[in-house]
C-alpha cells in the first residue's frame, strides 16, 4: 500500500522521489504510450528503463498486444534504444501459450488471431489451426455443412485478427459448445481510435464470439486478474515492492491495484492529471481505483533521481 | 392484464377457452417454431391462422429475422397455406426501414446485413452501402488507408450478415464516431445452435459493433420496446385485446408482457412447460416475466374452438 494517491510526483522533493524509487525492486512497464509511440522512443524513456536495469531492479515491459511474438517486441525495444531481452517481456501471446502449457494441453488450439500467437504456441509445441483469412464458400448453408470440425481441437485462443470473419466466429463457437474445451482471449482493449477511423480492438472479436458461444472465456490481459497470478509466481515477484507503469487508468492502473502493486501514471498517453482528479472525487469505489499512487508529466523525468 | 398466468389452456372448460377467445381481436404471432418449421407447417397452424382472419381477428407475423423481406415472408406463408399478405408481415428489416422513414432520413444507410434489409430500404426509397463480401486488401494499414468515408452515409443498420468481417466492423465503427449518425440493429437473438455447429446469431455481430463503436443501437426486433411503439401506433392496436403467440419465453414472450398484451406459449419450438414452471417458482421479478399467461401443446389444438 502506497503512501501516495494522486500525487504528481514532480511536487515531491528529491529525497521523497528517491525514497519512492527505493520503495520498489521491480518495474512493469506498459509500452506504446509509455516508453514509445509507434515507431519512436519517447523523451528519456530508453535512459529510464536502462537505469532501472543497471540499478538491478527486474524490468518487464507488459503489452497487451497479441499481433507480435517476444522476440519481435525484443527486436523493437532494442532498435530503439532499451537493452531488454526476451526474459523482459511480458506479452499476451505468450501468457496465452504459456497457460496452455502450464495446463499440460497437448491437443490442438483453434485460434482467430494472428502470428502474433501461432509461433508462441509453436515455441512451446502446442498444435494450432485457423489463421489467416476464413470466409463464406457459396452460401452460409454450404459453408456450414463444409466446415468439418477438428476432433482434436481442445481450446479456443481469441485475440486481434484483421481476418476476423463471420466463418471464424461459427467455427470458433461450434468449438466452445464441445464439453472441456478451454477458452483463452489476448485481452479486451475495445477500440483504437484514429483521426476519422475506429480501429476494433480484440475486446470486440472477444464479445462477438462470447455472445455467440454464450461462454467467457479466461482473459490474459491487463487489468485482468489472470496476469498478476503469472507475474507473482512465474517470476517470483513481492506485490509490495512491484511498481506498474502505465498511461491508462483503466487497464495499466487497474492492473496494478488488482495485482496490490504500486502505480504510476506518465501522461504521454491516454489518461492526465484531470481523469485523475475526476477518479478521486468519485463516490464510486470501482471508479476510485483508477486513481494511480503517483503521476508524471513523462517517465524520462525519473532521470536525475537514478 | 390477463386473469391466467401459467395455465395451461388444455385444461379449461370449451367456454373458458371460447370467452379466452373473445377477450382479443389482434393476434401478433411468431413464425418458425409456432407456425411453420423451416418449411414445413405445424400441424392445424395454417388453419388456425386462417379461421382468425376470417373471424375478423388483426393478425401479424412477427419475425426478428432480417434475411427475408416482406414480400419474401408471405410468398413462404402463402405456398404453407396462410391466407396472408404483405399487410399481415411485421419484420426486423421492414421495422428498420419504416423507422428511417418515419424520422425524414434522407441520406445513406451503411448496412451490415442481407438484401432482406436493403430491398426494404429500396422500397421507402433509401440509399445503401456496405452490402456483400467486403475484406482484407493486402494489410490492415492499406485497408484503412484506402477507406475514404462517403460523407453521406447518417445512419449504420446491423442485421444478420453471414459476411460480416472486421473490415466491416471498423467501418460501422468509424461511421458510428461520427455526430448524428442513427444506429440500428435488427435483433440481438444470440445463436442458433445445430447438431455439432453453432450459427452465431445478429446478437454476436451487434456487440461487436457495439463494443468497437462504444454505442447502443436501436433495436427493431423482440423482446425491444421499440416494436411495441410501432405497432400500438401503425397498427392502431389495444394491448389489453391484442395477443402475442410465440415460442420463446425470452423474446416473444418478453415483448408480449413488454407491451401489456396476453400472452400465449405453444409448445413446438424452444420453451415448454417444464421451463415455465421454472420461471413461475423464481423470486426474480424479471424471470417471473417470462411465464405467459396460457401455454398449449401446439397452436393447431385451437382449432375446435374457433
Amino acid at each position: 500500500m502506497s503512501k501516495y494517491s494522486g500525487k504528481n510526483l514532480a511536487t515531491l522533493s528529491e529525497v521523497e522521489i528517491k525514497q519512492w524509487i527505493d520503495s520498489f525492486d521491480t518495474v512493469l512497464t506498459d509500452c506504446d504510450g509509455v516508453i514509445w509511440v509507434d515507431n519512436n522512443p519517447l523523451p528519456g524513456a530508453p535512459e529510464v528503463v536502462n537505469k532501472f536495469i543497471e540499478n538491478g531492479k527486474k524490468l518487464f515491459f507488459v503489452t497487451n498486444n497479441s499481433t507480435k511474438t517476444r522476440p519481435e517486441f525484443v527486436e523493437k525495444a532494442v532498435r530503439l534504444g532499451f537493452n531488454v531481452t526476451i526474459d523482459n517481456i511480458i506479452s499476451t501471446a505468450y501468457l496465452a501459450a504459456q497457460y496452455l502449457k502450464n495446463v499440460g494441453f497437448s491437443k490442438t488450439v483453434y485460434t482467430i488471431g494472428s502470428t502474433g500467437i501461432t509461433k508462441e504456441l509453436d515455441a512451446v509445441g502446442i498444435r494450432h489451426i485457423g489463421v489467416g483469412p476464413d470466409t463464406l464458400r457459396e452460401t452460409l448453408a454450404d459453408t456450414v455443412a463444409d466446415f468439418v470440425p477438428d476432433p482434436d481441437v481442445g481450446a479456443v485462443i481469441v485475440g486481434f485478427d484483421e481476418h476476423f470473419s463471420f466463418v471464424k466466429m461459427m467455427k470458433a463457437a461450434s468449438y466452445l459448445n464441445l464439453p472441456g474445451v478451454i477458452f483463452l482471449a489476448t485481452n479486451t482493449d475495445e477500440r483504437f481510435p484514429m483521426p476519422d477511423r475506429v480501429i476494433p480492438g480484440t475486446g470486440a472479436i472477444v464479445n462477438a464470439v462470447v455472445t455467440s458461444a454464450e461462454r467467457k472465456p479466461i482473459v490474459m490481459g491487463k487489468p485482468n486478474p489472470h496476469i498478476c497470478e503469472i507475474i507473482r509466481k512465474q517470476y517470483n515477484v513481492d506485490p509490495a515492492r512491484t511498481l506498474m507503469i502505465g498511461d491508462r487508468c483503466n487497464t495499466d492502473i487497474l492492473l496494478g491495484k488488482n495485482c496490490d502493486f504500486q502505480t504510476l501514471l506518465v501522461e504521454t498517453g491516454i489518461h492526465k492529471a484531470a481523469d485523475i482528479e475526476q477518479y478521486a472525487a468519485s463516490d464510486d469505489p470501482e471508479t476510485k481505483k483508477l486513481v494511480p499512487d503517483v503521476y508524471l508529466a513523462k517517465l524520462g523525468d525519473l532521470l536525475p533521481f537514478l
